[in-house]
């Protein structure tokens, strides 16, 4: 058996690169398998790393799942840790590798090669960030410099750069530590891969949990003190007091080593794979954050580095690169993060990349319930659906609240997998009983009021697109149609109050003329109330999508 | 409009009813909708009852969702309860309705008639059955009356007749209200949708939180006191007291006033729709628990009531009802039920019933985690995952654990319905961050190992089908692969220890003309094990699914 007798060279130790060397040994008992890394450390749980500075994971050796050791004895795998390639020869079919411990050279020949070189933190070269207590957050090495900064006791206050999914992690990771968190981030609103809408509610929550949230402002330079630890962030705006910061802002895929060896890089940057996880050069594989994918909502190549993609790249190349054949279709760009009390997730296309994609779309926001209503400890959460609307399939999904969100985002990806329309979701066959899901699971609900907006029957529009026409001084009735005690507690700026009990009968009350835009607490009696007046001959009427649950913006008393 | 000035009339007033009369006037604003109903009491939630006996839900009015007043006010829906429907006139367009409180008939005409009959509980004739306080479970009436008798503090043991999800339901609530209480089952295990493994550790789970599990045993009769309250429930081999007998055998559907009226009923004898919810009358619907539907994983009818696939239904009928066009293609008998700490769920078909149904099947059990393994609060689950060997297409899961199912029971219903492949699965771009999943979720790690027993790259053999061959005496190593102190804290009789870490230097201790099933704890190791004696040039090897952690019999120390 040929394939037996060949060696199998990795470069990278992380998430993709054991998970493919473990494979390929389950695949091939005799086949010679080394890994090279030059970090010290291997196979460890970069997710779980925020939860380790927040002290909810408690021992640092939980984040790191297995040692060179065990991979020896148990799989007869070599692992050269601290030892870093430097050049690919793929004609030669040759890894150069420095030993970092012994600062010497050594040549490793492979006749497969798994790249598996991952990503690192982007670091903007801005004046005095080599400054103590700058950091990333990456690496073990990275997590433990942070744990200990943090232990010192000595960190009263803490800049986070970057509002995403990292950053919020570490907002809340940190807040839980007792210290003072701002986080900052260039764009209008945090959380990036969000629409505004469903982003700005989440900014909502961290802020009452006491971070400070500041947006549209960018860090100029950072000041020190004279032992050379960081004091003070300036932004363009402002100046924050730090004792540490925690940069965030992005990771940019480790493509250099395969570059210079003439593996090609997509158009996301990262190193083009096919299916098989193959690169342009025969015999040579890449595949983790270093790695391309395609997106399987628009069919385009795309670059969304996640562990999970990471495990899956690994089996597949490892099948491959043992003689097998086995395939990775793409990804959605699924996501979940929690954020403080909230459960934060995305999977496809949101409303702004599907726009910017060029599909035609309907989107709809629906607040719901967890679990049956009348269940204890049911919790709320809200879906934004986004369809295509010609082909009423769906191309992306954002949930977000207490309650379970997880659930509903894998539903979605599931279905994303399968080109599901708007109707396939609603009539889907979800576990119902009281413990786990209203009868109709929240997202058949939420697909039943989207596939309403798609066929015409109803016409709806979103919380951001109504501020934005307020603001832009458009005309139009803001209805609200909750009870008077409702109203009084708190109300969107210049809306008319008609409860909706009273509406049938009251109708003259409102200009048929003016455009009408009616919203309640949730939606429902706000498309109760379009039902009222689109039969009472009103011609020009909308509903608020998910209503006040649904609006992130202030209400006046 | 014509559609809007006819009459449209519901008979049944639960989830199906209810829900087709609102979606029907959301539909149509002028449609006369007329809902008739022998019961007191409309629109409440059968599905939450058991926890108001066990006083998690205190309050009974949070089961009613909605008083008739509340339909007229706000939809103009005319709603009569207690008003049985005696006689459906097909010709005419008339129902014969008896007005139960005044003993008086009315007659309605209807032009769209919608059946929603619902189902009743099976009571068979036995001596003693109309004693006192013996009950079923399916109306408002029957809650309060359960409850009353459990509130009045006077029940000490309560029986149990039927280990199905109502029984086990009733089972946790009445423990949670102090009572001892005793599940009698007809079957050789309670939970008859599961198959026998996964259902064998159910009930080790009930019987672990004091409930008396008798199985393989029936009643005869039922023996009461002086006043007329049942006291003893006779079965085929014992005797047991009951101050309570809550009856759980099972339901079937109400089809007589359907049957008489000539709508025809199905092979489930349940009525016989198409995918528009019509049955052979023109203009007549029959939707809820006593309309059939079509199982998608067969393509054949099947009966499986629920209140989700009512509520669907109703929906759909009612579009249709109001000229309209809407589907539903069908169902996958998709379960979830809480059992004390433990979660269970199923999708799709067991293996038994896809045998039954002439699949050629290969399956796995799975032991994962619900989480992150090193995030606090992460608990076990068990999946059972059901495949075509020819079509490599999923069929079924059943899951069970104290970890969270109802999320991977969803996925695989999204999967099945889809038509996915077990390799399709293998690669879902499910959400991924510690507080939520492992990084490859365990319906992933379950699908890849599904995979390998499909494609023959390992042979796995259930539990179940080791004690079966185990009782029957035949020849084979049984071989524990855990360490010395696994082993001595309770391995299954008659196994040979050897630790997974000693294995490949003392293959010569194992007799190489016998067959090997090699197990550990949860199944990782003796896969491992499985292909160390694989190449050490064993034959004829196999590994038990799910190890000890999927072991429902006793262990020996």
């Amino acid at each position: 058996m040929a394939s037996n007798s060949q060696d199998l060279l990795i470069i990278g130790g992380v998430a993709a690169g054991m998970k493919a060397a473990a494979k390929a040994r389950r695949e091939s008992p005799a086949m010679k398998i080394t890994v090279v890394t030059d970090e010290p450390y291997i196979s460890y749980a970069g997710c779980g790393m925020p939860y380790f500075i927040g002290d909810i994971i408690r021992d640092s050796k939980k984040l790191i799942l297995r040692e060179p050791a065990y991979f020896k004895h148990m799989h007869n795998i070599d692992v050269l840790t601290r030892h870093q390639a430097t050049v690919i020869h793929t004609k030669a079919k040759q890894v150069k590798v420095k030993n970092l411990e012994k600062n010497s050279d050594l040549t490793l020949r492979y006749d497969k090669l798994i790249i598996a070189t991952g990503a690192q933190p982007i670091v903007p070269p801005l004046p005095g960030i080599f400054l103590n207590n700058i950091f990333t957050l990456r690496t073990v090495s990275d997590v433990l410099r942070i744990r200990a900064c943090v232990d010192s006791g000595r960190v009263k206050n803490a800049v986070i750069v970057g509002g995403g999914l990292i950053g919020l992690e570490m907002a809340e990771n940190l807040v839980l530590r007792g210290i003072n968190v701002s986080v900052i981030e260039l764009l209008g609103r945090i959380l990036p891969p969000l629409d505004e809408d469903m982003a700005l509610l989440v900014q909502k929550h961290v802020m009452e949990k006491g971070v400070e949230v500041i947006t549209s402002d960018g860090v100029k330079s950072f000041e020190g003190n004279t032992s050379g630890a960081v004091t003070t962030v300036i932004t363009g705006k402002r100046q924050l007091p730090a004792d540490m910061v925690v940069l965030s802002i992005g990771i940019k895929p480790n493509t250099n080593l395969a570059q210079e060896a003439g593996i090609v890089t997509g158009a996301s940057r990262a190193i083009k794979v096919n299916e098989r996880m193959e690169t342009n050069i025969p015999g040579v594989y890449a595949i983790g954050d270093c790695a391309e994918n395609i997106h399987l909502v628009t069919g385009n190549p795309a670059w969304i580095p996640l562990g999970s993609t990471a495990a899956k790249m690994g089996r597949v190349a490892a099948i491959n690169a043992t003689g097998g054949n086995d395939t990775f279709k793409g990804v959605l760009g699924t996501l979940i993060v929690k954020v403080f009390e909230l459960n934060v997730g995305k999977v496809g296309l949101s409303e702004r990349e599907a726009v910017k994609e060029g599909f035609e779309v309907e989107s709809a926001i629906i607040p719901a319930e967890d679990k049956a209503h009348y269940y204890p400890e049911t919790k709320d959460i809200l879906i934004k659906l986004i369809a295509d609307t010609t082909t009423k399939k769906l191309l992306g999904a954002e949930i977000i609240g207490e309650g379970v969100v997880d659930k509903r985002i894998d539903i979605i990806a599931t279905a994303l997998t399968f080109g599901a329309t708007v109707d396939q979701i609603s009539k889907l066959d979800l576990a119902y009983a009281p413990p786990y899901a209203m009868s109709m699971d929240a997202i058949i609900v939420a697909a039943n009021v989207l596939g309403n907006k798609l066929s015409g029957k109803t016409v709806g529009i979103l919380p951001s697109k109504v501020a934005e026409r307020h603001d832009r001084g458009e005309d139009f009735i803001l209805l609200d149609v909750r009870t008077e005690s409702e109203y009084k507690n708190g109300h969107i700026k210049g809306s008319k109050h008609l409860p909706l009990d009273k509406l049938a009968s009251r109708t003259q009350e409102l200009d048929r003329s003016r455009e009408i835009i009616a919203y309640c607490r949730a939606g429902l009696r706000a498309a109760h109330a379009y039902r009222i007046l689109k039969n009472a001959g009103f011609y020009n009427v909308k509903y608020m999508d998910g209503s006040i649950l649904a609006w992130p913006y202030g209400l006046e008393k």
